[in-house]
């Protein structure tokens, strides 16, 4: 049994000093073996310009990165975080995870890049990792981690199912009113036998752009939904908060579905998208 | 304008006679553009080995087939049904779209085997075909074809947005109780930005296998889903039927959701499934 808790936070743009301590806080407080963060956690989101984002975008090998493996260890606690990445002059809406001894297990670049994010952001260049984490029970879970917009695209969570993902976990800073998230996100599930964990930011945040404000509001709405398109448990507030969930692992680790079909093997690859 | 009928029908096992009487009953009360029967509809769907289904299997250009055009002609409508097809000794759970001249527009083979199919049929071997029909308004459709159990993998209704299909017609034999059917039709509608007509078939067969009864019942849900995920017409009753709606292609043909994004052209293909 795997005890998995999606923070809703609402960081402060630009103030990762603020935001940091915040996290901390939401660690300390958490009660399970692996806890989410939402994307780019320490820094906000709406950047209009790359310019702009440059001046908080940390390296892999930074300090905000040290300080976040610290907090895990100190803890004992696997973590998956969104962060706003800096590498050779080139910036990344990315995430890490890391785990309980605080060592860096998994990283992904955001490859569906939304809105704005076109003209601050290259592409993730990491494809779909799968990675191990072996949480604070000793139980081992094989992870994945989607950010935000890349829930629209079947073939996202389905390159992570392929490779044996056990837990699909989202960062999001949803900003969208299409009504069909959480459908969509009990889809991804059912669809791949893989229990999702979502974690999604709260309150607003506004640019100037060519001379008008926008403003963005961030929806809430984190949730863990099991296998089978089960949502476990869901903040449909507008408030921060830790949403828990228990999930069992065996239950996703076969895809068969009666004696003659399984939803991974039954897929005909050489027939697709051709 | 595009009016579209999904027939909810009851073959009878075997008796291709009459289930092409209460085929012509349905076409000539329909009152509708595009007309979709559930699969298999003129012989029923439990075989359960080669032989069996061998007997009443027609070929693509058999009798069963010229009188279906005769009956498309005659109603000045398009029709997408499917049938028990057989070539070169093989058997194939097959789909066919005629226009309303009666000519031969589209046809498909089931890609995704289901149950005691996989004893029965050989795998679809056409991909998944996109077709222009021009429906009697003279407005053209661009039409792809799916099969029951083809819903559950992404990569088929996604091959066919790829292609530009406008609607995608699921003639089906549902049996499965996973809860989550309606909920995957509305996101593949969604996340392609295309219509899906879903014809569902009720009833119940059996059929003895290994000296056992097994009785399989069929579930009905006829629908129409707009390319947003609403659900504009759906027979949720145990009923034979024709459910309509009416939609606007020109919804589906911008794949466009904001001055940035476009669902179809961000897609990273060469990432996926790697």
């Amino acid at each position: 049994m795997i005890r998995i808790g999606c923070v809703q936070s609402n960081p402060i743009f630009g103030d990762i000093k603020a935001n940091l301590i915040q996290f901390e806080k939401f660690v300390t407080e958490a009660d399970a073996d692996i806890i989410i963060f939402p994307e780019l956690a320490f820094t906000g989101y709406f950047f209009t310009s790359a310019e702009e984002a440059k001046k908080i975008a940390e390296p892999l090998d930074g300090l905000l990165i040290k300080k976040i493996k610290q907090i895990a260890k100190e803890n004992n606690i696997a973590i998956v975080t969104g962060f706003l990445e800096k590498e050779n002059g080139l910036l990344y809406n990315s995430a890490i995870a890391i785990d309980p001894h605080g060592e860096l297990a998994g990283h992904y670049r955001k490859v569906h890049l939304f809105y704005y994010e076109k003209v601050v952001f290259a592409p993730g260049n990491l494809g779909f990792p799968v990675f191990e984490i072996e949480v604070r029970s000793g139980e081992k879970i094989k992870l994945g981690v989607l950010i935000c917009y890349d829930w629209r695209f079947p073939e996202a969570a389905r390159s992570l199912a392929i490779k044996g993902a056990d837990i699909i976990t989202i960062p999001s800073n949803i900003v969208t009113t299409t009504g069909m998230l959480l459908e969509t996100l009990k889809v991804r599930a059912f669809e791949n036998k893989v229990v999702i964990a979502f974690s999604d930011r709260v309150g607003t945040e506004k640019s100037v752009i060519e001379g008008k404000t926008e403003e963005l509001l961030f929806r809430g709405g984190s949730c863990i939904i099991n296998y089978n398109g089960d949502v476990l448990s869901i903040d449909s507030s507008q408030g921060e908060s830790i949403t828990y969930a228990d999930v069992l692992l065996c239950e996703v680790r076969s895809k068969n579905i009666n004696k003659f079909n399984n939803i991974i093997t039954d897929r005909q690859a050489e027939i697709y998208f051709t």
